[in-house]
């Protein structure tokens, strides 16, 4: 039985192939080989916290994967990270425990920003001419990180709140290469960028259809619960694709939820994102059309994730050639 | 954080007040201080196997404690023990990971074995004629050897199906300091003993009420799924006394359930454990009384002995006066 800690789970990540893993499971997923009974939860009180135990397997695969997130929202007073995380990788034919992943929710923000760059690549349109984030969390930086891995496009701008949390995201993504302007007017983003990513735990939509004047793929990260929203039902009404990453739990929280309840999306309508990679090549018939995904997190993303970690680990050193420069 | 391995969790459980923290730990479920969801199952076919996720905490205590335990019945035939298991505590005021506890599954077969000394401690008449068990595996080992700490009674009959297991149950106990004599007649034990204890697989009632001619103890261990049982209901409905580790569980399963569905025994007539261990004394008012109790098995023993047995290793070495002889 191995320990990786959250070092080690750096390393080895630069040395794995993670579209190819991620779309793999998306395409199990969707072919409905993936076991996944229901979240456990533990919620807590005093002070205010709150546990998930997510739990599957792909059939016909190795290992069965437990990982175990928790936030609890005090913690930043007392110097520690709100979020907690660690997956559990198990024989499947045995019930071993094989390793143990003390990756501190990082591999959630890694296999979410993967994700994002493979609705990217199936959706967004062949000429990116702007990125537009909403966001300036780890999140936000993650994702536009991960997009490098399919566009050439460098020039961003990102939307927030906060002046100081958008000159932070500016600086880090300069120094990773981009081009980064910052602005606190949504509408800029839309008018300009036609590949864009929204990665706030907001609940109420950022980006409203008026304000996206061309052909434009929007990914949609951050609502993960039934309460949050990022987007203008009106826009996924419009969109020519709207992707799910699951269909049911699309249906249950997210983007795509709202534009269901209020009957101006029909479930008929969706395509889920791993029919998306199984037909192969993008999904989208010109620049000029607009796309959607929205991306709630599916336990398939953890099982491959996890288990790409641990075989790489057991593997090799990995090359320097092939590190990114971001794990 | 700790990763404590099977020696070292046998090596400080010797220096555990055991019957004290499980105690304590039924006193709070009693009092509705124990947060437990329901558990989380994950299920594999081929080859069969299944994995348990429980998890909980006591409101005010210091941690929080997830077990994840599973059974995979083809094991045997590749050398290798068919149920794993494992032991996760966490901060219950931030969710930090303070230790994994590989013990294999012994800490819920310990725990077990404790709740049955103290059911005996509570129920069984106050002069311990003969020992009674039922079954010849890990659970009748523990359990007999546990019973040393509440009566001085060494004389045992065993019951199970097959010769050879006997003998070898026979052999060990005789070497922990019993004497023990074998049958495979359930009437035998029933005539001599008065202090029994049920530890099989048993999916029909090994034991009838006109097997049981005076004053007895039942503690009914093997029962805890829907179908198991190991007890003639009419034993339940004649006892004087019946009790339950958890009276909502025991209604679902075990041997009280089974009364219950036949109508011969009423939720009203049942008291809980952990009422029991509070009131203080032995329960009965007799040794002529007939008593039972029925332990399914509650999760706060998972949450104590995990959390004695972390706070144990972290205290100090154990002195040799106190280790019992068989961890």
């Amino acid at each position: 039985m191995q320990v990786l800690g959250i070092d080690e789970i750096r390393e080895v990540l630069s040395s794995i192939d993670l579209m190819r893993v991620i779309e793999e499971g998306f395409q199990d997923f969707t072919a409905g080989k993936v076991v996944v009974p229901p979240v456990g939860e533990l919620l807590f009180e005093e002070p205010p916290g709150e546990v998930h135990i997510k739990y599957g397997y792909i059939r016909g695969d190795r290992y069965y994967v437990i990982k175990i997130a928790s936030g609890f929202y005090d913690n930043p007073r007392l110097g520690l990270p709100s979020s907690h995380g660690m997956m559990l990788l198990f024989e499947q034919k045995t019930g071993t425990l094989v390793a143990i992943l003390l990756e501190g929710g990082y591999l959630t923000d890694v296999r979410t920003a993967v994700a994002g760059a493979i609705a990217a690549k199936y959706l967004a349109p062949e000429r990116v001419r702007r990125i537009g984030i909403f966001g300036t969390g780890v999140q936000a930086r993650l994702q536009l990180r991960h997009l490098k891995e399919v566009t050439d496009c460098t020039d961003v701008v990102v939307w927030g709140r906060r002046r100081e949390a958008l000159d932070r995201y500016r600086d880090d993504m300069e120094r990773a290469g981009f081009r980064v302007e910052t602005t606190r007017d949504a509408a800029q983003v839309g008018a300009s960028a036609n590949l864009i990513v929204t990665c706030t735990p907001s609940k109420e939509p950022l980006l409203a259809l008026g304000q996206l004047p061309g052909g434009v793929h929007i990914t949609a990260v951050g609502s993960d619960t039934a309460e949050k929203q990022e987007l203008d039902p009106a826009i996924l009404a419009r969109a020519d694709l709207v992707v799910a990453d699951s269909r049911a739990q699309c249906l249950e929280r997210g983007e795509i939820s709202h534009a269901v309840r209020a009957g101006i999306l029909a479930e008929s309508q969706l395509r889920e994102l791993g029919e998306v990679i199984r037909d192969g090549g993008r999904a989208r018939s010109s620049d000029e059309q607009v796309t959607v995904a929205d991306l709630t997190g599916v336990a398939v993303q953890d099982i491959q994730i996890a288990k790409a970690v641990f075989e790489a680990s057991t593997r090799r050193v990995p090359d320097d050639d092939e590190q990114l420069p971001f794990y």
